[in-house]
């Protein structure tokens, strides 16, 4: 989070990674993705991300590649490769659920880039399954948080407070159960955005 | 685990769950399985299970449901639906890795059934993502443990002692990682199953 100052000190150090459209401030957003993400939960939080001036930047193992939602019904060409990619370069973090994020969190370059957001106290945004990255990152404990019912468990365990709600914010980490809860997981994130810049 | 004396017992009590066929006993094996199981992690071990006498019950959410692992290969159909089965009439779980375990667990029921099986401490198989389940039944502290890499950490705060190796046997309770894994997992198992009634 960075107050008024923060964010002009950074617009000029860091190469506009946060800068002003029109009288919007915007973001830039990494989404860590590969195939077999729950569909709807990385499109439409996506397209309320852009449409709201944010940019998303994808990031999969390799640069190019072409990722596949598990209902087969959204297509998306990753941007970065995550060797290309430094945490630094961003603002905030997207992890959309599926079985995606237990994939990415099997590789400790995904668990390293996840972990450098929650260390920066930048907004990190996960749903469904997306929390599985922050625990594998070791970065959930004494936070509030939910995600989806089966790693529930998984989140108490490793040391969250964990509530079934639709969306639960602990400071700048927003996180959300299933693709019911897309409306006010999109609202509250957007919400974190406008704030941690104004 | 029966002695010799209980085993006999269980036999002329629980109609031959347990019974001697020549001169090898063999036991009756629950599946937990649904589909995306990682084929050959169901296969191979099945296979090996039958060749030495032992039978399998595939139990899913419905009886007759056709499930399909996540290769494409492997295609089972389902003997049971768990609203039909019981631990008691069974002598050992095996748990096939894949998403079918993820799945399965977000299902209270599952989550009960095999958490008798650990209260009981009959033999437990549980390969790759299978510990997901045992996490959610929370039946994993103080247990040697191992799992898929993705979950090692979700093993490590469910209370279970982690340990990086092909299989970790604890008691009644044989674990693995991966396809890799499988002759090795295959092996403790029916050394298990064979001192479990010898």
């Amino acid at each position: 989070m960075f107050s008024k100052a923060e964010a002009g000190k950074r617009t000029s150090v860091d190469f506009f990674i946060t800068y002003s459209k029109g009288s919007v401030f915007v973001s830039k957003i990494a989404v860590v993705l590969t195939d077999m993400f729950e569909d709807v939960e990385y499109t439409d939080p996506a397209h309320s991300f852009e449409e709201n001036g944010h940019t998303l930047t994808v990031i999969s193992d390799e640069k190019g590649k072409e990722l596949t939602g598990k209902q087969g019904d959204a297509k998306v060409t990753a941007d970065k490769g995550i060797e290309e990619v430094s945490e630094e370069s961003f603002d905030a973090l997207f992890i959309p659920g599926g079985f995606s994020p237990d994939i990415l969190r099997g590789d400790a370059r995904f668990v390293e880039f996840v972990k450098r957001f929650m260390y920066k106290d930048k907004p990190v945004f996960a749903i469904c399954h997306g929390p599985q990255l922050l625990i594998t990152a070791e970065a959930l404990r004494g936070r509030k948080i939910t995600g989806y019912k089966s790693i529930q468990t998984d989140l108490k365990y490793a040391g969250g407070n964990v509530f079934d709600e639709e969306v639960v914010v602990c400071g700048n980490l927003v996180s959300s159960r299933e693709p019911d809860d897309i409306p006010a997981f999109i609202a509250k994130s957007l919400d974190i955005l406008s704030k941690s810049i104004n």
